[in-house]
């Protein structure tokens, strides 16, 4: 069976790459990342929805700086959208790249040909490691950096959801049978959702524009 | 004070890199990765290579796969540099990409304008993320996935051992004065290195080389 790497982070986006993944067939690996992040439940539904998916997970510890309001609780995570400019201060230095180079990591060491990851450009919140560009030099890295690539054996990252808008994914969820009611995307590391931070507000968007209510509610 | 991130594995090339930083005025943060190599006590010298050069670090740990014969004890480290067909099997998957990746966020939490990797093309290992052309393409992924890229703040992967031999690095290492005796190269993780793994053989080659004693034998 063909495998693959998902970076879940038990939110929206990648509990609806993990599925899609799985509908197309791959074996899947779920890399659940502990990063300090003031929402750490995430990581909770994330192993929920990888058991419920009947997939194999790993949840690897990082130590990052503690520069973004996601990691540091001297920092507000803000509410809403209006008044933004530029990048948001939820952003965590490089991220994705660190979470795609882990991924790599073990793709490569497993044998798995494909990364997938949830990035989305679109309903976003403007993180510059979500943009299709980013994800195009990826390909270069693998083949330079990797025996796999100096092997011809090109491990491919794959941004099912980059550019389909916040409706959109919640629209292949309710498809593939995400189980929507388990994942979680508020910043805010409460008992429930906020309902006012960035993550928040996308995900209602999203719920509101396809028409179907939100089952985490 | 301008500041640097520094890879440093506690080896030759990366203690001589960090002396290098050094010398070039940067005020550096060593990053040094336990990720079950079987030599994990390169990570005691590197600790002692960082408070001798009075540096701050860290002490970051990984889960990596287990396929390559630095993380696996069921894979034998080979002997010798003869009779060897393409990337050998103690390349760990992406761990350069990986090592990187760490390195780029802790550098851009704490506005570092550089990272320094001690690198090298010429007397190496035939690891495929030791060449100058992966390097060029971090550039892009900076510029392109980081907040500090999208602001013009673009963070610097310095490779200066790249194009150095084995002999050049041991030259540059006496003259900046790096605490030699205190460096571990051996891939096993014995008391004494062993003198037949590739590090053994190529750090050899380079002290022989250059018409100077190992101080750490």
């Amino acid at each position: 069976m063909k495998k693959a790497v998902v970076l879940l982070s038990g939110g929206l986006d990648s509990s609806t790459v993990l599925y899609h993944a799985i509908k197309l067939g791959f074996s899947c690996l779920c890399l659940i990342f502990d990063y300090g992040q003031r929402h750490r439940k995430e990581t909770e539904n994330a192993e929920k929805i990888a058991r419920l998916s009947q997939s194999e997970y790993k949840i690897l510890k990082l130590e990052l700086p503690s520069s973004s309001a996601l990691t540091s609780l001297k920092l507000n995570v803000p509410e809403g959208r209006e008044n933004r400019k530029g990048i948001p201060v939820t952003y965590v230095p490089g991220r994705n790249t660190l979470f795609l180079a882990y991924a790599l990591s073990w793709a490569e060491g497993i044998g798995a040909e494909r990364v997938f990851i949830g990035a989305n450009a679109i309903d976003y919140s403007g993180y510059p490691d979500c943009r299709p560009g980013y994800y195009r030099l990826w390909s270069s890295l693998i083949a330079s950096g990797t025996k796999a690539g100096a092997e011809g054996r090109l491990i491919k990252i794959e941004t099912p959801l980059i550019l389909l808008s916040k409706a959109g994914i919640v629209k292949l969820a309710i498809r593939l049978k995400v189980p929507l009611r388990h994942t979680w995307s508020c910043y805010r590391g409460g008992k429930r959702p906020c309902g006012r931070c960035d993550s928040c507000v996308l995900r209602q968007k999203g719920f509101k524009e396809a028409g179907i209510p939100d089952p985490a509610l």
